[in-house]
């Protein structure tokens, strides 16, 4: 017997738990998996050393992830970006300052011209019901990469274009409905403030990896997170909630489901969902994402002159970032396979997926980059809790059928998850804010059942 | 212990199990709701007399449902089409012979055109691997809506494309990809083979509902055959499988998943199944439809003339069929609510839900349809064990990114389900070949097991 029951600690969760203990709610929260964090998890690669193997980084609008993270006492330090960038681009590699590259001046200029439309068009949408407009639902209807075809002039414009979508939402652009980029542009405030460090969503990072702030909410929890504990059924009434993992049963007022939506599938509802919600589960897929980190002893590319930032618009890598911790030892290099890119890699054993990143690394930051001390890998879609990444993501008609929706609650049933939420939708900051409009909600709920003479 | 484990009684998980118990291996079928049939299934109208509330329909060209169901004892009596079709367009209601009403000329020449550009492109589709052309690709990143916007040029023409995608496959053309109408309609054999009564895929029923083949495969099945069993978790390895319900373990030499891709998620796999089939998990949702029956002591509209069959294309309906058991009594006619209309009428009560139907039923037939002696409702979608309808289908970029792997097997896990044949994709007739050759993969590895000195 609880108040409320938290399914999922990753960082929306494990915030909602918070919360409610705040109140005074007892809780439990349920992990499926052995450890907390969902989609952001920590990897060693020293002694009191970690590099980020999901979600990472933080903007200068993230202030919900921001003002969690200091609760807990963990600090941001800056993203490394001093130097020059690198841009690859059709057979040869170019260095450049500044967000994009200069070369190709007909294309920048194509580019350029169809961000400037987007940002237009995206300042048009309402971004609290995305598809209420006939010309938002009409943009519904297009795939991005029809969009680009029919707007774009120059090959390597359009290449451009859709790397930034690759990079920003981990799905090729043929996948992805042309409201949900604008949605997404204007949730992000920009489409530099989606693809920048500085200024933007890359600015900053968290000492010690952003999954610190996940352990150190869950270590506050104590033994009410339990781990390796997936929901398999979940019974609800009016008069209350009951949840049932493989081993034990728990009741309570309300159940605050912290998972995308589509990992709601996972769970078996009695009685079932409405048609809509179950819909919705099967109609917000995650992109595609395999996170690499080459480390070395020492950042060496930052002694040439190079921020680590790259950007291919060939695969299999299609941006790099320097990942190395704060004081820059050990030197590490994140590089991001997105998409179809990350598909193929997947047809590769892991030896020849470290084959083909490090050749790649090597070409942009010299023979040094091949020979690393470790080499990690991430494939979220491995992972049957995930399937994918960065975060649910919309294809044509999905705003249209699912938008309002979205963070809907449904009698003692209340979701969190950074799908949920407007602002910096898909987001570390979102999944924040979602976990305490969720808390918020489900102590209304418990509120409501204690006896008024109390 | 048994040989193989078969999770799903739908027609493909039975159909499997059944010829599987031929060729001598000890099975179990585990099914999680608590009747057979998965999406086919029948509700009695009369003593003796059903009507079918999922699929139910088979064309000419459905051989193997046809086999089986003979197998079975279960016969087939044509649709009922004699007299005039309805076509309800703009504000007005005409009558036409044929497929196609004759009405709005120009609107008919713009759908013809387009008809034949369809099925021109649609004969290029190498349907063992649709994705597998540069163009078909090319394909694959358009909505069909797209399509229609640029290659149609009347209103009427475009409405009329609309809604034979909605009639055909149950979801809005904004939502699918223009490669998998391609794709479908080759599989099909044509477009007109898909929407007609004569000669196409609604040709003939099933005397006792279709639902009456998968009762009979379950009684010859017996009590192997496990009800509101759904399997949580299953574990495999090289050297065999274990297969959990929340109260019986089942170990097993080879296990065959008859469920939809999408409903893969609500089994835990340990371990994982691979990146790209944890994706294609997420990525090939069903439709939307809501199956609407109205009982009348007769079919009246046989007297007047009239088929039963009308062609609407503004909702909340957009087609109807003589549903009438074989002899007529009682009568019966069914409609369709589809895609977005079928959403739509999820925000109303049941009450207000047949309202707005037997309005449009009496618009159509006359006042006597608006006092039905009966009427039945199935919205697929309200079922967490199927989540929409009729099946899985493919907006942009599903078959680029998953067409190659649909009904690979892993392992000794081997899928089954409508979606993972070529022939009649989607259909009854495709569930059973999948059955059968899941059947035949998974007794290949039973037979491996077998000591080459027995």
């Amino acid at each position: 017997m609880v108040d409320v029951v938290v399914v999922g600690a990753g960082l929306s969760g494990l915030v909602c738990a918070r919360r409610l203990r705040e109140a005074g709610a007892e809780i439990v929260v349920l992990e499926a998996r052995d450890r907390v964090g969902g989609r952001v998890v920590n990897e060693p690669i020293a002694p009191g050393q970690v590099v980020e193997m999901g979600g990472q980084w933080v903007g200068p609008s993230h202030t919900e992830i921001r003002r969690v993270a200091a609760e807990v006492g963990v600090d941001t330090f800056p993203t490394y970006g001093e130097g020059k960038h690198l841009f690859a681009h059709a057979g040869r590699t170019t260095q450049f300052g500044g967000d994009i590259p200069a070369r190709m001046p007909f294309g920048l200029v194509d580019f350029r011209i169809a961000q400037a439309r987007l940002e237009r068009l995206a300042r048009h949408i309402d971004l609290g019901d995305p598809a209420s407009t006939p010309r938002s639902r009409r943009h519904d209807t297009l795939t991005v990469e029809t969009w680009i075809r029919r707007h774009m002039h120059t090959r390597s414009g359009r290449n451009l274009m859709r790397l930034m979508v690759k990079a920003v939402l981990a799905t090729e652009p043929s996948e992805l409905s042309l409201l949900h980029w604008l949605f997404y542009i204007a949730s992000g405030g920009g489409l530099n403030s989606l693809v920048r460090a500085d200024g933007g969503y890359q600015q900053d990072r968290f000492v010690g990896g952003s999954q610190e702030i996940a352990l150190r909410l869950a270590d506050d929890l104590g033994e009410r997170v339990h781990l390796s504990a997936p929901v398999r059924r979940i019974e609800h009434t009016p008069e209350g909630v009951r949840v049932h993992t493989d081993t034990t049963t728990y009741d309570a007022d309300a159940v605050v489901i912290a998972v995308p939506p589509h990992l709601l599938t996972t769970i078996e509802f009695c009685p079932a969902l409405p048609a809509t919600r179950n819909q919705l589960s099967v109609r917000m897929p995650p992109g595609m994402v395999t996170k690499f980190v080459a480390v070395y002893d020492e950042p060496f590319w930052r002694a040439t002159g190079l921020s680590g930032q790259a950007t291919l618009t060939s695969g299999p890598i299609g941006v790099t970032f320097d990942n190395s911790p704060p004081g820059g030892s050990p030197g590490a290099l994140v590089a991001f396979a997105l998409g179809e890119d990350a598909r193929a890699l997947e047809n590769l054993d892991a030896d020849e997926r470290r084959a083909a990143v490090l050749e790649r690394l090597a070409e942009l930051f010299g023979p040094s980059a091949a020979e690393p001390t470790q080499f990690h890998e991430r494939c979220w879609a491995r992972e049957q809790w995930t399937r994918g990444g960065y975060a649910g993501i919309f294809g044509p008609g999905g705003w249209t059928s699912f938008g309002k929706i979205l963070g809907r609650s449904h009698g003692r049933l209340f979701w969190a998850s950074a799908e949920t939420v407007v602002h910096a939708h898909g987001s570390m900051d979102a999944a924040v804010s979602a976990g305490e409009r969720a808390a918020v909600e489900a102590l209304a709920t418990c509120l409501a059942e204690v006896p008024a003479s109390r």
